[in-house]
């Protein structure tokens, strides 16, 4: 039982970190986790020996949620659709990723391995649909991935959202498509 | 001769902290740019009594020389070769405005009007290149400002250059041109 609670903390402390470090700010701190979460700071610190331990966590959690996005399409049956509705997602998902991504930076000053592994496994899995999108006709078969990934991180980075991010991609994927 | 050397020293200091405070990193500091400017940390102080004085000037500074570079080819003969040069200028030169930009963030969680206000003219001023590149049918009619300046902003801060970065804006200006 003992042992189930801690899991059932560490995956509680972990959902509420997303939401207060993805939401950025003067507020995001460990303290106000632990607070929102229902934990003393003790158990944070038990679990994640860091600010910059949770921020990994955090980080890594989400970029292996969107991998399992991307890979639930790689076997769909409209290649374009996976390609361009996956590539909608990804920077729909970014705006918070970034306030974490940041906050992470301000911690250390270090590579980070275990991030840096979860951004390549998403890249390699967003190139399966590129290929399967470019065998499809959907996207031009002169674009390569690191020119592709290259235009949807600017994008995931462009400070707009609704209508304007929903025009902003109908340019992109206006370039990216044949004619 | 006071004064002159004041005035010299402020334009060495800013030119200084430019390129300190745009390459980023560990040793970007006031200390660092007093040194390399051959001033003392209280020249430096005196003429901006911050960090982020000082960094809110690089960046002001930097903006409205981008400005000028966009006014420069209000009048272009070729108002597509303007647009899409002016693009490109742009975007080559953010990753250094980005380290500075990121510099000042951490110095100060106040909005800062001088910056917010060099980024404006900046805008408005591409936005004049994008008209004229519009009614010369060198860009789509469609497209306005604002999704426009996004893409723009999202191209500047993908963490790519050389031939990627090229390829990237091609596949942008491929979405920007009539079909």
């Amino acid at each position: 039982v003992e042992r189930r609670d801690a899991q059932a903390n560490r995956a509680k402390i972990l959902a509420v970190a997303d939401d207060v470090f993805g939401r950025g700010g003067e507020t995001a701190s460990t303290e106000e986790v632990a607070k929102r979460a229902g934990v003393g700071i003790a158990t944070v610190f038990r679990h994640f020996p860091t600010k910059a331990a949770l921020l990994e966590a955090v980080l890594v959690a989400r970029l292996s949620r969107l991998r399992e996005v991307v890979e639930a399409r790689h076997d769909d049956t409209d290649p374009g659709a996976a390609f361009y509705g996956c590539f909608r997602h990804i920077v729909a998902d970014a705006a918070s990723k970034i306030a974490i991504g940041n906050a992470l930076m301000d911690e250390t000053d270090e590579e980070n391995p275990a991030v840096l592994e979860a951004a390549r496994e998403l890249r390699r899995s967003f190139g399966v649909l590129l290929d399967r999108a470019q065998r499809a006709d959907a996207v031009r078969d002169d674009i390569e991935l690191p020119e592709c990934y290259a235009v949807l991180i600017g994008a995931s980075r462009a400070p707009v959202d609704g209508e304007v991010r929903e025009r902003s991609l109908a340019i992109i994927f206006d370039g990216l498509r044949p004619h």
